[in-house]
């Protein structure tokens, strides 16, 4: 009987789709596929991390042709969905205009892959130091959802630099919801950064990291609240924090003229709006604590 | 070896089975199946934004048949996931009964879906506004946790509306487990309802929120503490939010009874168990700073 | 055009691959493979759960023939993977010792499954109680990603206690990155344990935890922070949590040497660093709040 509603229902559902809201686009060949994007992430991955993302059925003896594929078919499909996202930059007009813009870009990415593997390799070094529970590097790459997170955040920035719309905060987006990790692929990061644990980390779009930064879960380093958002974007609204800080869980860092000084140690929970010079070491004064006898049965 | 040792492993685990425990249940067939319920909640996101979500293989021009199959497709499934489902409610004893039932709640569900996509429609204009790191309305669609997770939740919360069992909370937790973003479905959300950045939100299930709300990462709007939760079940036990409220980040608030005015603004830690005005703005006297000069090696 | 940039991208990352750093490793048959390890944590679940988790395709009237088969399979992935993982213990040199190392490893871990089972069950009758929004205990197994993790880390401790390396530390973090709460598989945690809600939740890895305990999301039971991570490693860096405990949301309780003692209450938000007495409900005095009328038009 249910089959009797299924004409009505699409018939209703059809009108809803000509009400030419944001949410009622249909031309799907103009945009960039999420799916696609995850799926060029995965390669990356594989290219990235030879030893710990390869495709476990190819012998190990063909790297180089091995290689050879999966950047093929990795440029192929960025370069395909950079020309969709392009469509939303106002200044290109003319197809011709997309389709080479789109090939530089891509090849210009693919250029800066050694570069982002240094950095990365940094990241595994700081890691590694940095948590007593690391028992071996491999652990780090192959399970840290910091290191997932920043890896991603690291590859989504080149093209974030390269001004490509739409695929880098799709691509640091599906980092987020695998790790509970929210990094702007605008931020900037430098070498030697470890996030411990991570869940709730929020990095934000101007954020600057200096070199050898440890942030823990539930950091916050983001903007101070407004009324009027609109106004403030391409804003640097977002702190600085200078080489060799560690923020501890919980900590709230708000503002883009907030810096955090060298060498200096936010304590957990701390809420800070203000700069803090270098060499220093910021403790939350703990709320008081109420201890109280339980009484039962009462 | 090994081999030799399967047929003791698989005797005693079968011998465990047969302890009549919760977890030795193994009547599938009369339980909703998660991965399924997973897949109706793809063809919703496909019926939902068809220019998002769509299977990208399929021709644009097609667009009222592609529509017609999948909506003939997701209703088939979700109404045999509805029929499991309603075996857990105790007023069907009747085969017969469910079945009716279930295709009445499948019709009136799928005719809801104009309603609940003029919902979401206020929900992309809400973060385009609310969010200067928003560069386009598309990004939102495609890439925001917060947007997916009220997506969700708004077609979890008419199943629930329609006394579904099981199926809405496996919809939830689903797009909890995607986010880090916790509504239950019973959860009743107004228009153009923000939530930026996300993880480690918690709305819970008797909670009111109005229209125009924003809510930050890492917000609670839950319970009280209580000993005896058993005879708290079906009650109201979270806060109720007024129209063009704001909360921000970290924030907690409690209590069935709590009551946050329209207008009002709760700042970043701010933890409230009693109701707040409307046109108020309540800030959290921050725990006092230490500020102390680090020394080094010793 | 792009294609003629292949060739030197591709010599560019070969010649990169060769600088024998850690992100460099390309031996990857020696390497436990990750996608292997998820699917190991997939099967397990159906042969714990065995009426949530099943293969829907097939009959119920089969189940001692499909748990032989599903047994059967599990043992030869998980056989294999621990093999891979025992390369990674510096005292297997040879091929032998590790082939006979890891078929007992494996069988082992089998026969335990029944007494992880029985844990299992307690943890579902907990969550029935401790939750008023939970209606069913078919709903806890099916959707509470607290009683996922714990399941994942109940199985994941055991290899751990059987001292293998790697494998266990990859199937928690799969399960952080499903629900955002990280539980390392060190940790040891008693009956009847339930977790609501659960993102940002982490469990250090020498932590020690009783019976009866509740946990919401957001607390930590972590460690101090520390100058010197590298020393501490394999020292007690967690807190002890006696039974019949429960730890409210926000909470953190931090230090090898902190013990709380049983049937005590931790508030919301609380910054413990020192034992708290058994029978103790320790409150957070709330930091003060401003409440301030809003101007508008200003």
């Amino acid at each position: 009987m249910i089959e009797k509603n299924i004409r009505e229902i699409v018939s209703n559902i059809l009108e809803d789709y000509g009400m030419e809201r944001t949410i009622d686009k249909i031309d799907i060949f103009n945009q960039p596929d999420k799916q696609e994007v995850v799926n060029i992430i995965s390669g990356l991955l594989q290219i990235v991390f030879p030893g710990y993302y390869w495709d476990k059925t190819n012998k190990i003896y063909n790297i180089a042709h091995k290689l050879s594929g999966k950047v093929e078919d990795t440029v192929y499909h960025l370069n395909k969905q950079i020309g969709r996202a392009l469509h939303f930059a106002p200044e290109y007009s003319q197809e011709e205009d997309i389709s080479g813009k789109s090939q530089m870009i891509t090849a210009e990415f693919f250029r800066r892959i050694p570069s982002v593997r240094e950095m990365l390799e940094t990241d595994v070094q700081a890691a590694f130091q940095g948590d007593p529970a690391a028992k071996y590097k491999e652990e780090i790459i192959m399970s840290y959802p910091g290191f997932y997170a920043v890896t991603v955040n690291r590859l989504a920035h080149e093209l974030f630099l390269l001004e490509v719309p739409l695929i880098p905060r799709i691509m640091t987006e599906y980092a987020h919801s695998v790790t509970g990790i929210d990094i702007h692929p605008g931020a900037t990061i430098g070498k030697y950064f470890f996030i411990d644990h991570g869940t709730g980390i929020v990095i934000g779009e101007t954020a600057h990291i200096g070199d050898h930064v440890k942030i823990y879960q539930g950091v916050t380093i983001g903007a101070l609240s407004t009324r009027d958002a609109e106004k403030l974007k391409n804003k640097k609204r977002h702190p600085t924090i200078e080489d060799n800080v560690t923020i501890y869980a919980g900590a709230s860092i708000l503002g883009g003229g907030t810096v955090i000084g060298e060498n200096s140690v936010i304590g957990g929970n701390a809420f800070i709006t203000s700069s803090v010079p270098e060499d220093t070491r910021v403790n939350m004064k703990n709320p008081e604590l109420n201890f109280k006898q339980r009484t039962f049965g009462c």
